[in-house]
Parts: structure tokens; sequence; C-alpha cells
């Protein structure tokens, strides 16, 4: 390997940690920065890159220092949600590529100064959307890219995941999820189901989503749960949270296409993705297991299990992965997330999840508020390509891409 | 048995004629007055009634004929969609308790005139709702007022069905749905699912529906599959079909629940009717089959198989039927959804679906082809009871009664 990439990491928390464990293991990276507002976290991420690569890395709680690096290559920063667009913003500005953590927009405002400043600066930007490159999701994109589906016409997905103990633990774990659910009602966070989604709708190439209405339940889950859990805990038990227990947002596409997403997060359930898609020849559904494509399952109107087509379409990184063994979190799509962003860096090329992906996904957030605030009025997203959509320049085409597989990579 | 009920019949297509087999096994049941437009099907009805009782059958095609029946108890009525709310309007002025199968509304006006002429005339008019007495459904039902789900914050239901070969059949099989799919762009089937909620989460009765908005996806289902499976047929090859391929309809009611309806009939799939039902304390999800009691269920975050609760929460209805023998179509469900409308005849009370809630349910269709043509936007729902769902009158109990359960009619 010639030369590895420099990197400097913002935000050290339960998810910051496991990131920077994934990078510490990939031979072409080289941590030389880390950033946290609390002093405990920056001391164990500091001796902990220290321990591994045996030099200090800078560490500060002003990421501003960071970019000032002079070997400094990409910036990844699992920071708290409000964080990520103003440290992409800056790192852009500074010349520096940046791999952010998910989350939702406050406004359109950011998002559009977001893409300005990455068509301006030329800087690769990429969110680092780690669904995207779920083994379901990449051997069902992998299907709808050889046709299987025929026309996509529907699709669904959630963030379905019960997180009341993480919420109502609040300031004491310093949890940003607490004040975003006190203060905000919409569709927080979008993109772990609308990112696949999007990529097998080509969202941004050759499509894109033009309007939405959301609503949201009433807002009971948490509150309900602390009075049995958190009896001692005067900060959850008084607290009356604006974000509904459940919001659904439903997407309308330029093709014709449209699209359910709900966020359920504060009353009991078992994690699901809830992915659905629909063509004109095939379904697939996460919560019944099953695939179904019209004519070739072996029985009419009956799910096929989704492992039983798996050996003929799974997606060939995935395939390779398995083959070289899987590693990283969450089942092994933060590995491939990360290297799809590293990997883009180190050949020049544009990342996988480009700044217009980003700006369109996370916009689902301060709308689909907007609709909620104005009773479930529909309410139009804006086209962040300005009409580059409908001709866009290809994709550069690489093992980590998220469009139509070429095979020579593999 | 004191007397038996005199039951005239109007509609013998496909549906009529099961549900006319079931009522021909009911020892209390006599049939005296047949009726379709069609003169085969009414040859057919008259002869199988005939060979039934041995006394033929006023047959006509002209159903106001058999509202002059002068020892006639009750009209039953699986007719064509648009027939049904004449039918019952018909019906009642003439004093002759109706009972009809389902489908949606046209208009607004036309369930006011129901809700009104009802009552005027205080005769007992029941939408045959048969998924409300489907296993499941009731099962949880009968969980939801032991109070196991806590309070009920979200609801998602479903006709998610593949009626291609059924649509596409169109003129040859005199099928309705093809003039409805090309016409027609809605919520256009919502009972099914929208009927075990409502009574689920108290509308009518201490809730209401207040508002909705719906999206249609395009439409291309039927039509790809024609291309395949009907070259022969212009009819449908050249069709423009007005109705989305998948139709969701999102509605927020007076108690902050929202619930989620899907119409989904034109693309390959599996059945599924989609329930899910979310309460702070539990959560049923159909295409999981599981259900999750929170601090309950064995393992935290992982569904329960349904049938594991079956037997302590099943509904004793059920349990008896069961215990009886399970009779008629889809599962039993028809025959128990027949068996309260007529012993509510039998015995002088309400009938367990009445014209609030079957004005309410039926209202959806039409509000959300509203929503539709208007691109999305927000549409209130008509409270039919005119204030009285805040304090309404006690329900009449019995067996079939879709409310708390009375162990004592078992």
């Amino acid at each position: 390997m010639a030369k590895k990439i420099n990197i400097a990491f913002i935000g050290h928390g339960a998810r910051g940690t496991g990131i920077l464990n994934l990078l510490m293991e990939m031979d072409d990276v080289n941590i030389i920065g880390v950033c946290d507002l609390y002093d405990d976290r920056l001391a164990e991420a500091k001796k902990k890159v220290t321990d591994k690569y045996g030099k200090e890395p800078v560490a500060t709680k002003d990421y501003h220092e960071l970019l000032k690096l002079e070997s400094l290559d990409a910036i990844i920063t699992p920071s708290a949600w409000p964080a990520h667009i103003d440290i992409c913003l800056d790192a852009m500005n500074a010349g520096i590529a940046v791999g952010t953590e998910v989350g939702g927009a406050y406004s359109i405002n950011q998002l559009w100064e977001l893409v300005r400043t990455q068509e301006k600066t030329g800087v690769p930007c990429m969110l680092l959307e780690n669904c995207c490159y779920g083994k379901p999701e990449m051997a069902v994109l992998n299907m709808v890219k050889k046709g299987i589906f025929g026309e996509l016409v529907h699709a669904e997905g959630g963030y379905r995941h019960d997180l009341r103990d993480e919420v109502a633990l609040g300031d004491r774990n310093r949890h940003y999820r607490l004040d975003q659910y006190t203060n905000r009602n919409g569709e927080l966070y979008p993109t772990h189901e609308l990112g696949p989604i999007a990529k097998c709708l080509n969202i941004n190439r050759g499509n894109r989503m033009v309007s939405l209405t959301a609503m949201a339940s009433k807002s009971r889950g948490i509150v309900e749960w602390a009075k049995k859990n958190r009896t001692d805990d005067d900060v959850i038990l008084n607290r009356n949270f604006n974000l509904g227990d459940v919001v659904q947002t439903m997407i309308k596409c330029a093709g014709g296409e449209t699209i359910l997403l709900t966020h359920d997060t504060s009353l009991p359930r078992p994690y699901s993705r809830a992915n659905v898609l629909q063509g004109t020849k095939a379904i697939w559904s996460e919560d019944c297991n099953g695939i179904y494509i019209d004519g070739v399952s072996p029985e009419a109107h009956t799910w096929e299990k989704f492992d039983t087509v798996y050996e003929k379409y799974g997606h060939p990184l995935w395939k390779e992965f398995e083959n070289d063994g899987v590693k990283g979190g969450h089942g092994g799509m933060d590995w491939l997330v990360l290297r799809g962003f590293i990997e883009a860096i180190e050949n020049g090329k544009k990342p996988p999840i480009d700044v217009y992906d980003m700006a369109s996904w996370m916009a689902i957030t301060c709308l689909s508020e907007d609709s909620i605030a104005l009773g479930g009025a529909p309410v139009a997203i804006p086209d962040f390509t300005n009409g580059k959509w409908i001709n866009r320049e290809p994709y550069d085409p690489g093992k980590y891409c998220l469009e139509e597989v070429d095979e020579s990579f593999f």
C-alpha cells in the first residue's frame, strides 16, 4: 500500500467508539486526531489511538483545530446530530474529505448550503448510511438492478426500534435523542430505511422525491415506561415529549412511486426496519422474511423464504465479504460503508452516497416536521440537483457503488 | 325455536352464493325471496332455495318487490358495491332490517342519509364486516379490552391481496372491481382492516376518526400482468386504470391514535391484512406472526408466536365456536358475522356493527379519493354521531358484540 489515509475523528460516544475500533483494524488507515466535548471521552480516545499507533494523536475539544492538520486526508464524524452539517461544511471548506454519521436535517437552508459548498469545493462528502450496505438490502438492490422486480411501484421502511431506555436515560448517557424527542415532532431518523430504498428507486439519478405528507400519533410510550422503570427520575416523568410515538411519512416520487417511512422508537417492540419493496414482478417483505417472484416462486400467493434466493441473488460485495470473513459492527455493514468511503478517497472516486443523496434523504426530517405542524398538509421536497437528476453524469463504478453491479470488480 | 327469521337475499354472484349456502345451514333461517339482475344467477338461486325448503321463493330482478313481502324479517345483500346503500335505505324505509356486504362509499351525503334514515326509522342496519370476527382479530380485541396492550397508540391494516386475475377478467366475470379500478383512485376497500381496528380504538364510542391524508402510487400492475396473461384481451390491455397499485391512508383519531390503511391488490404478493396494533404495553404484528408484551414475553425485544398467547387470550366466542365445530367461509368468520346479525334481530338487540360504524368506516373511501385528488391534502372526517360519540348509550352486550367481553354469555 502506497500511502495510508490520515483520518481525524470527531465524536467518541458509544457509536464513535464502535466506528473508531473498526477504523483501527484497517491497514490503510492512520488516526491522527481525536475530538470530543467531554474530557473523559477525549482522554480515552487519545489513549486508545496512542496505544494502537505508538504516536499521540492531536486531541482537542475544538474540531476546527483538526482541520488545520497538514497531513489530514479525511474527517469522520459520529458526533451529535445537530453538529453533522456544520462539520461537513467546515471540512469541505478546508479541503478535507468528510464522512458523517446519519441523522436528519433541521432546515432546508442548511442542506442547500451543504450542496452548494460541495459543488463549489469539489471535496468528497459522504453520508455513512450503513444500512445501504446491509446484507438483505444489497441483495435486493442487486435483484432490482437485474430486473427481477420489474418496474418498482412502492416501498416501505422504518426505524422501528424500542429505544425507551436509551432516551429515558437522558442526561445520564448524554444522549442527544432526549432533546430531540422533547422538542421536535417528525420523522427524526429517516435514512436507515430511506437510503436503501432511494438507491433502488434511482433517486437523484433519473428519479426524485417530489412531495410528502406526515402524521404523528400521540406521545405516551416513554413517560408510561418511565412511570414503571424510572420512578425516581423527575426529569423524565415530568417531561412533555413533542415527538409522537409513531410518525409515518408518505413520499411521492417523480416516477410515480410511493414510499412509506415509519419512525417508531417509543413503544415496546422487537426491532425491524420493516422493509417492503413492490414491483410489477416481485415483492420483498422483511417482516414476512419473504420474497415472492411472480411465476417463479414455487407456490402461487405464497412467500419464499428470503434465504432461498440469497444464493442466486446475493450481492457480489457481500459474497466476497462472507468469503473473506465478515468484519465489524451491525452484522458487517458498518465495515462496508467505511470501506466505501475510504476507498473512494484512495482512488479519487466520487463517494457512493453523495451530497445530493445526503441532502434529499436528510430533508425528510424537517419537511415531515413542517407537514405535521401544518396538520398533515403536503409539502414539496426540493430538487437539490436543480434538474441534474434527469440526466446525471454516470456514477463512478466500483465495488462499493450502490448502482448496477459491475461484476468485473470482483 | 319459536319462529324462523324470514330473509330475502339480493345478489347471487360468487360472494352471494357462499353466504346463501351458509344461511341455508342455519335452523332459524328461512329464505323467502331471491334477487339478481342476471337471469342465470336468479334461476340458480331460486332452484337452490326451492330444493332446500321445498317451497319456491319469490324470485325477481327488482329488489323493491322483495320489500313488499308481508312476512319478511330481513334483507341480506352481497350485491355490487354501488347498490349497497340504496338497498339499505329502501329496506329501512320499508321497516325491514338489513345486513349488507362490505365496500366503500361514493359520497359523504349518501352516508348522512343512511344515518338519518336509521335514526328516524329505528330499523337495524348492519355492515356484515366478517373480519371483525376473524380469529386473531377477536383474540386481539379481547386482549385490548383486558388492558394487555395498555393505552393504544397506533394501528395498521391493509387489504393486500393480489386480485389481478379477478380484476382483469373484467366483463367476463361481471365483476364490479373493473369499473371501480378504472375510474376511481382511493382506498376502495377499507373495512376489512379498519373494522377490527375501529372496534379496538372505541371509534364512535368515546373516540372518533377526525382527519386523513391519502397517497396513491402509479398504476402499472394489472396492465403489466395482462400483457403476459391476457394477450388477447384488448379491453384490459388498452385500459388506463385510475387506481394506483398501492394506496395508503393515514387517519388521525380524536384520542391521538393514528391508523394506517393500505389498499394493495394490483401487484404480485401473498395475501395479508398486515395488521399491526401498538399500545404502551404490547404490540401485535400479523406479518411477523408475533405478539410482544412488555415485561411478560419471555425474551426482551423478541416476538412471541401469536399462537402461544392464544390459549390464554382467545376470545370466548371463538373458543366456543372451536368447541362446537367451526363452520362457514373464510375460516369461520363469515358464519359468525351472519349469526351476529341474525341473533341481534331475533333478540331485538342493536346490531354489533351499527350505522355509525358503517358510515364512518365507509367514508374513508370517498374521503381518500378527495385527499388524493387534492394532492395529499388533509381531509376532515365527519362526525356521523353529531357528538353522541362522547357519551354514547351503552352497547347491547351479547355473545357477538365487539366490545368488552361479558363472560356470562358463554
